[in-house]
């Protein structure tokens, strides 16, 4: 890393731990991800085996909005983990990412109750990608304010890091599409933003290997 | 335990610490767990007294899944603390366990909702039935993965592991049982639910052995 | 303290550190006090300030259960604060005290849904005071399981100590007597519930202390 | 700082690690923060795209609440930060700071529901402030408590703590003049709220200082 003139170590300039922070962000991540259960709701009408499975678009809100935050929150655990400590700028991006977190709940809200509605379905659809494209930047916002703030630990991985930013910048694109998708076929767009939430979730090269050497190998003893 | 070619160790993987992983386990469970209040509401029509006791099934379905949500945290809680580390399968893994406790709020409304109409019972059961079995069969996958992967801390007792194994997989059998019943005999498998939370939740061997203090030896001066 | 034969320290039984345990309750604690809010709701009729004046009642229920959730949460704090460690039947004695904290909102909302209903009222405080009771009672048994089972560390102050638990007696004996006073005038009750809530949250040891040192001595430069 | 009689270290009273003080408040902050999203619902009637965008004083509140309670909490962990100990007078106070910020979404719920109502409005935006003013006053005695009774860390920063108390001071100030002008004019108070909310969160000298370090150096390689 190149050091530019305003990165110089400045001595007055507070810093804190990214303990405090870290129990917070873990906090509202944590509340962020339950209230989505709040949305899940019966669907009304017809006996209670059928007012049980019409409510699946809740049920896919649902899902989907828990995963894309559970993938924010190891994105968040992984960034705070290579950290060795905070200034207050960063504390407030941190806050503003919280922010957009928080909101999550409402574009899900507002998918799922826009669902057999196509004129409903793309005002939600679009609010709710635009949500998710939000998280992204202001997650590489974060990152790129540390790096540039001298903030990160010396003893980081950098191929991790190199790899989490491809993925990073991967999701905006994808993110980017599907919004635009969103605007002319928002039940295409919902379909996106599952796959996407499934391929950020699935750590497929991990599978791989787990499936590679239970083939190659000898069965675990567990 | 057995090394396999999958199992060694990869110097490229990236490792988190048990620390932010238990922080934000902990606030999901904490949250789900209080949650469950939300569904605990008085029942309408006749005098006070009456429509504070007729909302009966609400509180046993509150203390039922209250218990059932400790008892998967404790589970939790003794899992984590056995761990030396964690990798990025266990926290997706761990995310998928969430997932499944944070939906129990939903079915456990659904329970005392259908309360009374025997149609809808067998489906609120069914439901609440498969989602216990869930988060059985998830912690017994990341007990399993954890021991392949050599996550575990060398010095875990083993003793104590073996019994929680015996304990998960009789639970399994428990809910699977239960689940049948319930398709038949909604309100017994309720009772059942009841009777395995009681189970899980009353350490028997350790009464026994107060008990037995108290009755072999002196009265604490406490 | 006496040793019994119970108490020796048994070496095949699992114990855990209080982090862990920590966490959780706080995480319990934390968001059981924060519902409250929810009960908070405006009056309706009359004018806009009307409306939010005579929803007095909420805002007494709100203050008095928070309190007393936070008192009962610096009990808590005191008490695993001295521990040395925790053991599995007090970590189930623990989840119970929690399922009566986060039961709290409930006779909360509806102390201030009975207001002006006598009859109603007559439930509502005699549900809210056998909770707050058994909230003590719990309380008084984890620190009675925790002596007889020798959880306590060895450093902890004594002094501190047998002033909790008189303390907590006289808690008991309080909301006994005020519970008993609910059913014959349950407005008195309330008053009653109030004035034990100021009487745990206000220091005043620590208030006189201060005063004293005021007049006594110069005024703090802060 | 001047020794006073009554500030001489008291070995009889009580002290406690600032550990599950920051716990249980970071989990309270977080919970208040979260529930300000409950109060985010869509306007009724008109095309989909007209109750999304008619919201919006329903995202405005969301978002100074929001910022409000995030900058309460940074100035909250900057406090404890520099604690030492804590002891029971400080955890009680503590306790009425959280009482006050759990019930901001409340005031908050009343303002965006007022919206349109001139007189509601004025009741709202009057109740919002009185909040907003309370936690900030409750703030300054907690740092002046903490300095009275030596609770300080020797080691703090002293120009960051006169800094945050200016900026304190200027809070008052600016709380004071928007309740009065709130009183006349509500929709101008909130809008001051905004601005406050915004000048808080916004770390002005950071961004000059980021600003300059951009024109004047190299652009970072991140």
């Amino acid at each position: 890393m190149m050091s530019t003139p305003g990165a110089v170590p400045d001595r007055q300039r507070r810093t804190f731990s990214t303990a405090r922070l870290e129990a917070f962000s873990d906090g509202v991540f944590a509340i962020a991800i339950t209230l989505l259960i709040l949305n899940v709701v019966e669907a009304t009408g017809g006996s209670p085996l059928a007012a049980f499975l019409n409510a699946w678009p809740s049920y896919v809100g649902y899902v989907v909005s828990f995963l894309t935050i559970g993938v924010a929150w190891i994105g968040h655990a992984a960034l705070t983990d290579d950290l060795d400590h905070v200034d207050s700028v960063f504390l407030r991006l941190n806050l503003l990412l919280l922010l957009v977190v928080v909101f999550l709940p409402f574009p899900t809200s507002l998918v799922t109750a826009a669902f057999g509605d196509s004129v409903a379905e793309r005002v939600a659809v679009t609010v709710y990608g635009v949500t998710l494209l939000c998280i992204r930047l202001i997650g590489i916002a974060l990152d790129h304010y540390s790096a540039h703030e001298h903030l990160y630990a010396r003893d980081r991985d950098e191929t991790e890091l190199v790899r989490t930013r491809r993925k990073n910048t991967l999701g905006v694109i994808l993110y980017a599409v599907a919004i635009v998708v969103g605007l002319l076929l928002p039940g295409v767009a919902v379909t996106f933003y599952f796959a996407i939430a499934v391929y950020l979730v699935v750590p497929f090269r991990e599978v791989t290997r787990l499936v590679r050497s239970r083939h190659s190998g000898q069965v675990p003893t567990t």
